[in-house]
């Protein structure tokens, strides 16, 4: 549960970021920047800000924003009835990008978020400039963090069923639920 | 058939769009934007710069720079075996794109190349700018021009097999030819 105020602030900074890296928003559009929190509450260490350019049944493209820091949680793209799993590629546009994913453990400058180490398994981190970019197959594990800029990333993939990834977390509720105040 | 000369002027001409859209492309994938002519000769006028950022058996995303008046011939992406066609999403990130596609006919900024009015059929327009975005469906037949400062634009789509691509001009060749110079 987040409160509204924390939903707009975070958009505005997603806005920030997206301003930095070019990425242009249509007026409305600027409204529709999901703000996820995973279910945890506390967006500013753990969440990230989402628009989505095209979401269709066959393939989705779209742009995270990640403030300075925040971290997006360990997850994998299940297989969905026919559906073998969300293929998935990001690649950064603006900012630097800490990219832990499945390999033998590496240095990290990522920082697990306090107190996380059993819900955060992976070691193995590649840090990414603009440009960079990584292709996951369906079910390979990954978190994201954050650089001291934050990072702006574009994530291009077969059909999105967010609320059907897999989570480490066991208290990751995908849905965010919104508090108005 | 292009010379290589020319391929090389219009890689550098579409590098100078992608850095006013701010897309960064990394050293090694500069060389790798494709200059197309569509086996027409004359890629100033009837051509494309394009920068395939991935490309997997499910899903692609490109980038397209258009120098001022290109224009990108009549087109559409037909059925290949179980694929009922690409579906594709444009989205502007820099410029003005005149975008023609099916539908009762508008007035028209595109100019259609001179002397090709009959391999041009669609006459419905759209004036697009930056956020502007449209998704075709399979077989949906469409064509774009740039506007006067050229363009840049996302394409979002399903699996993409370009050499299968339909295009009303008889005179199309998808694979671009190069003569060394």
């Amino acid at each position: 549960m987040i409160r509204r105020s924390k939903v707009r602030e975070l958009q505005a900074r997603a806005l920030e970021l997206f301003d930095k890296a070019s990425i242009r928003l249509a007026a409305q559009e600027r409204q529709h920047i999901e703000v996820a929190d995973f279910g945890l509450g506390d967006p500013d260490r753990e969440g990230a800000q989402i628009f989505t350019f095209v979401q269709t049944d066959r393939y989705a493209a779209k742009i995270i924003a990640l403030v300075p820091g925040q971290t997006l949680p360990e997850h994998w793209h299940p297989r969905v009835g026919e559906d073998p799993g969300k293929q998935e590629t990001v690649r950064v546009a603006w900012g630097t990008l800490y990219l832990v994913g499945e390999g033998p453990a590496t240095p990290m400058r990522a920082a697990i978020p306090a107190g996380k180490g059993a819900v955060y398994t992976l070691r193995h981190e590649e840090v990414l400039g603009p440009s960079g970019s990584r292709t996951f197959s369906p079910g390979e594990k990954h978190w994201f963090q954050a650089g001291p800029e934050g990072v702006v990333v574009y994530s291009f993939s077969s059909v999105a069923r967010d609320a059907l990834d897999g989570f480490t977390d066991p208290g990751v509720q995908r849905v965010t639920r919104i508090e108005e105040d």
